[in-house]
């Protein structure tokens, strides 16, 4: 069972991230960095009222110390290790966050508010600030590539499990760890992680998030104390790598470190929903605005054929849907309500729109066609009419995917609709000149001033 | 992989839990059940001030938003979380806490921290505090036979991932939370579930032990508030004992529930070491007040025969031990301190004793010798002397084992030994009185006040 423990790899990924340099890190690479953050301040202004949150923010103001960081949309600051909770859940609760190919892990959400936690409450230079969160992401994506997919196959939720270690890492950059400490960082984080696939679709799958970013923090402050933890506590016999994973990659984990940056493996979801999904969706968009469908074209449709890679079936096909949570991964009601509606943001997935009755209706004409030669950022929408003319979209690469990424404009406008949507009231503007700018900041944490 | 999904553990277990009265706790259930809660005492009384515990209170103290409760032997209150974390720490910081035999849980240090910081911030009855904290220790130590021995044969620190949901019932008992509410709190539990084998022998182990009793209590908080979860987390495709072990024994989990308690099969350790030399340090305290060895006896020791179960060399031939710690699963200076110091207290597995030059001679005379006839409980100890005589001693059944039980004395003893030593100067009679009567209490969490 044991990996082949002569890689060291717990040595080997903390003395890279000690020594690492702003200097080191790629243009490329930094802005990669910031459409991340802003996906992560979009999404997470969307969710700041959101029940989950509100339970979640109502308990644990309890047993905040004071007020040092700001909770995102809120209007209102608590202490940093809640404020990362907090953050972190409300980022990731809708699932709209932002998808490392390679793992699905979602990157931002455990690593941003930690180091955003910890910038304000000391001096930080944005350049920093921006290579702590890039290394911890590093870390984060790494350690997931290497027990990847087998981890969350077997039922780890390995957006908590590793976010543990990229937040750790990213605190422990931006206090200046030695590596040392970041060993023993990484000890006490391998100690914290935790999260269950069982969990998602319930407030629960939260709470492991919200330990994520928090836990991360703590690891590395108790490391700056020096609290110890063992030598190797990725690739120990008994470390996180063995005992989490069948046959963890650990060449992987620490190849090409400093030349390949997982970071630029990430990807933003144009819609709130699974990604197999976004390529329907774009044909429906494109089919909505179609003069064929103009007036009551909606009620002139008999069958909707769906015909896309047999995943898109197996993770789609559920007809009835009962809520707004549910329809994040139907196929029937994301075919309905694009057509019907010329949307698809967080509205058009929730419980209201769920219980359309005429939407119920047009999804029951959804018929799913399995053809292995499509890709899954492929797919062909064909709306069949009762007079017997067809219309047909074909897309041959999804918003969103690797071949067509969201484009800085298109992340932009997803920060101003979902600030918008979320009912904060704040002014997305000057938070997204902030993010595009963070590296020239000499302030890093005043960028959540824009945000709160 | 799965279980057998068909057994609803989860709904089973919640809903004895929601309905178990006082009165149907026998009396010698709970007895032990105090026995528990003075060994728990004495042992974290030792390790108040112990270097894992300085720093995780320092680092703890900065996040804590009250002084609701106390901190074990150090003068000190904090919030809630905080002392249930550092209480659990430092009652297993020098793993010298009880031993629930079929699992090596260690029941007590999750669930009676957790339980008693609640009771100080509400008016609880003793018979109410004393049935929590049982039906805590049950859920968690029936979880762990469910996943033994594979979960911790994986790497899984199981009293850490089986703590979590111990101190989650038991406080949902004590709040009085509904069987659905008690089954979120058993969701965000298992979101929460973690601890690695690992980081045995390093602070790092007591950062999961502490989250395991603070994060059972945010679960039933949360659940209290709505704070959903799925509805079998425990025996889900995904759930905690499918995904943390291979073949989870889910009819046992549910199995005599009412009849069957495990806190009967908890023990207490008479030495701060790894049970399987129990016997042996009984046998070296009998042989170091033996006649034959008065005056120079020590030095006339020519070689020490320990015969036993082949456990007791796999685990313990530990020549040249360099840290305390490591001298607490040491054959060769467990044999060397007993027999040359008539002692096998916390002081005899410190650093300072590791360090005598005359007592690491007298180790490189221990030979073992393994026989299989012999029990675990059980060894024979030879001193071989210079001048060719021997002397034997065998001990059939160790002290502390489940058939030579400590008695109530010996707990007694060992909280009053262990008080002394630690450091916090309080008076352990009034403490233990405390606890012998806690059930005739109106004010469980009063108690505390004379733990602090």
């Amino acid at each position: 069972m044991a990996a082949d423990s002569s890689i060291a790899v717990t040595d080997t990924l903390t003395k890279f991230i000690e020594s690492c340099r702003w200097e080191d890190i790629p243009a490329h690479v930094r802005h990669e960095a910031k459409r991340s953050l802003l996906n992560y301040f979009a999404v997470a202004l969307s969710a700041c009222h959101d029940p989950t949150i509100e339970i979640a923010a109502r308990t644990y103001r309890h047993f905040a110390s004071g007020k040092q960081a700001t909770l995102i949309g809120r209007r209102e600051r608590t202490d940093i290790l809640n404020a990362a909770a907090l953050n972190c859940m409300g980022a990731n609760v809708f699932d709209f966050d932002d998808t490392h190919i390679p793992t699905i892990i979602h990157p931002t959400a455990p690593v941003a508010p930690a180091v955003f936690a910890l910038a304000e409450t000391m001096a930080t230079r944005g350049a920093d600030f921006l290579l702590a969160f890039i290394l911890g992401v590093e870390a984060e994506c790494r350690i997931g590539n290497a027990i990847s997919p087998g981890h969350y196959a077997r039922g780890w939720h390995i957006t908590s499990t590793c976010g543990v270690f990229g937040s750790a890492m990213a605190c422990g950059k931006l206090l200046g760890l030695s590596q040392q400490q970041l060993v023993w960082a990484l000890g006490t984080a391998s100690a914290q992680a935790s999260g269950l696939v069982e969990t998602l679709g319930t407030m629960a799958k939260s709470v492991s998030m919200g330990n994520a970013a928090r836990n991360g923090i703590l690891s590395a402050l108790l490391a700056r104390e020096g609290f110890d933890g063992p030598a190797r506590p990725l690739e120990g016999a008994r470390g996180f790598l063995n005992v989490t994973a069948d046959h963890p990659d650990l060449a992987g984990l620490v190849g090409e470190l400093g030349s390949r940056w997982e970071i630029l493996n990430n990807t933003y979801k144009p819609y709130p929903c699974g990604v197999v999904l976004n390529p329907v969706i774009d044909a429906c968009l494109q089919l909505a605005a179609h003069p064929g469908l103009a007036g009551d074209g909606i009620g002139r449709i008999a069958r909707i054929e769906l015909t896309g890679h047999p995943l898109l079936r197996q993770r789609t096909d559920r007809p009835g849907v009962m809520t707004g949570r549910e329809s994040q991964v139907s196929g029937q009601h994301a075919v309905a309500v694009a057509l019907a509606r010329g949307r698809a943001g967080l509205a058009e997935f929730s419980d209201e729109a769920v219980r359309d009755e005429s939407l119920r209706a047009l999804g029951r004409r959804v018929e799913f066609v399995d053809d292995a030669r499509f890709a899954v950022e492929s797919a062909r929408v064909t709306v069949h009419l009762t007079d017997g003319a067809a219309l047909t979209v074909d897309i041959d690469m999804a918003r969103g995917s690797t071949g067509r990424p969201m484009s800085d404009a298109d992340i932009e406008d997803k920060v101003r609709t979902l600030c918008a949507g979320g009912g904060s009231g704040i002014n997305p503007q000057r938070l997204i000149d902030a993010v595009w700018s963070i590296d020239e900041s000499f302030d890093a944490g005043a960028v959540m001033e824009f945000a709160g």
